[in-house]
């Protein structure tokens, strides 16, 4: 069982802490916290719950076709965009997958689970900011049958841009390789996605989530866009049910509310140059993020996180990460009190 | 994708007629709908879903434990018990099983997901009111690694007895043939579960639900208790996060609430003695039953399944069931009214 970020609940067992108080910057979700309008709908739909959720999250998959300009054949909705990864692995049954370090550790647990399958690490290197290098992903790509692209990369918060993307898929395309392009924090970058190739390109596979940017992580929905006779595969061996009625409701209501999400993508740009200004004054390096938040190195990155940890404020270990070592953590950007609050606690550890 | 019964979503958009309108005998759910301690937990916990849930329902499991008076380390939260039925697929990736016909397909389904399975259909005979014979089953599990079996039974609501069940667990360890006992109805049943026996028996797993009794369907919670072993092989291939946090919180509530269990018991066995009295006097064909449903026989079930419909009545068409035809129908039982409801036209079609 792998080790994540935001694990709130057992840091409040092993600290003693209460839930209520500790300051979470392990997990990346919009301090905004679920659009109230969300809210509503959730608690009306609890009525609902003694019905089966439709099993196949036919109206929030209907909602999506329409809110992306996408055909409603190739959407598959998740419990989560990890159901997908997983899917994705098992329908697949891929020989040679290729996986860039770091990045989230999922899809090489997937991949690894079914038997036989090989992976090929390609190493991210510092010095670049662990920029994914284009020509270096093709080359790699060749041989492969799948390879896992998350952009912006988590935990390093690098967005690939939609040109460069767009060749890697391309590229994917001649070598027939699968390209599974996870845009779980993509909602942070305007204007990047590409969702909208999907449907020129049978080898282009895009997962996004509704948990990050609607605070909805503890609710799970997420969804993919596959071509169709990928789409039609994976329905295959797809299981039934696994989008509960309250997040299919949810995910609806949440794409309705625009102004939320304007208001988020305003306020994220006023705090990260908060953190980036703080980070500079504290000497702290942080690699530059479209996401939100940022992977930074710390000399005493081990002894930082146990400090903070005793004041109830988490940030993620990126020491479990390939490609990473112990010098590395991620933090969130979260709300001006929040942000501040960690700043001070970084500079008494920079200055102690 | 597999049909299944309780999408009174599909139903509503087919007829025009509002979800709410719908009366569904097709999903066998206690009446008594969602209790009322439960529904306040759920509210309460809508303001930790900007959290990712615990990965692997640690309170939940903590809870089930000290219910059960099982050890914690043997028990595993799923998405439902569905997930779980896959799960013990994927991760046990059996060669031969064995599956009763009729039972829940979702057995069939994802084991034929696994590739290199062979089925073993065990025949259920009608005359015998489709029991298993535990004799035949034992006969039938050699050369088997893997057996599903549904208790009480699903469509029939058949209960193969503890003892017979103990006898057919004790052969399936001799035999070294992994025995899954689905509970997804048992609660309705008091005192058969053999959840106390999975300490004893290598290879017995026992799936339970808590959406049945519960009335929990659209949130997904269920579980299952394996062997030592096994839980440790489970947990090496289950995938995080798949219990929601109010699916979660709303188990824990749920399992303490034991006048609501009392009282769903004792109503039941009043609407079922009204379920069969008009059953007899209508001169329709029912298999008794231990759980919270009945399959009945019609000469036009189909005709009555489109006139039913068209009233806003949904029963389980039973003719996808391998070893069923197109004369069977389940029907939950539900409250008096609706009982009353169904009885009503069920007369005028016996009559018409």
């Amino acid at each position: 069982m792998e080790q994540h970020g935001g694990n709130i609940y057992r840091v409040s067992r092993e600290t003693g802490i209460p839930e209520k108080e500790l300051v979470d910057f392990s997990a990346s979700i919009n301090p905004l916290g679920v659009p109230s309008c969300v809210v509503s709908a959730i608690e009306n739909a609890i009525s609902n719950l003694p019905n089966y959720p439709e099993p196949y999250a036919e109206p929030l998959v209907s909602h999506l076709a329409s809110y992306l300009g996408v055909n409603r054949e190739t959407i598959i909705c998740g419990n989560g965009s990890t159901e997908l990864i997983y899917l994705i692995a098992r329908a697949l049954s891929p020989e040679k997958v290729l996986i860039p370090a770091p990045t989230f550790s999922e899809y090489e647990r997937a991949c690894r689970l079914i038997c036989g399958m090989r992976g090929v690490r390609l190493e991210l290197k510092k010095k670049e900011n662990f920029d994914i290098d284009p020509d270096l992903f093709i080359r790699t790509m060749r041989g492969c049958d799948l390879a896992f692209l998350c952009n912006p990369n988590n935990p390093t918060g690098r967005l690939l841009e939609r040109k460069a993307l767009l060749q890697i898929a391309h590229a994917a395309a001649r070598i027939k390789c699968y390209l599974v392009v996870d845009e779980a924090f993509i909602d942070f970058c305007q204007g990047e996605t590409v969702i909208n190739e999907v449907a020129n390109n049978h080898f282009l596979i895009v997962l996004r989530s509704l948990t990050k940017i609607y605070a909805l992580s503890g609710l799970r929905v997420g969804y993919g866009v596959f071509p169709p006779t990928l789409a039609v595969l994976m329905g295959q061996h797809k299981e039934p049910w696994t989008v509960n009625t309250l997040a299919q409701r949810a995910g609806i209501v949440a794409l309705n509310d625009a102004a939320y999400k304007q208001e988020s993508l305003r306020m994220m740009k006023e705090e990260k140059k908060f953190m980036e200004k703080n980070f500079r004054s504290l000497g702290i390096a942080y690699i530059p993020s479209s996401a939100n938040y940022y992977l930074i190195q710390m000399e005493k990155a081990q002894q930082a996180i146990v400090r903070l940890k005793r004041k109830g404020i988490l940030v993620r270990d990126c020491s479990n990460f390939a490609g990473l070592d112990e010098s590395y953590i991620r933090v969130a950007v979260k709300s001006r009190r929040d942000n501040a609050l960690l700043v001070k606690e970084l500079s008494h550890l920079c200055r102690g």
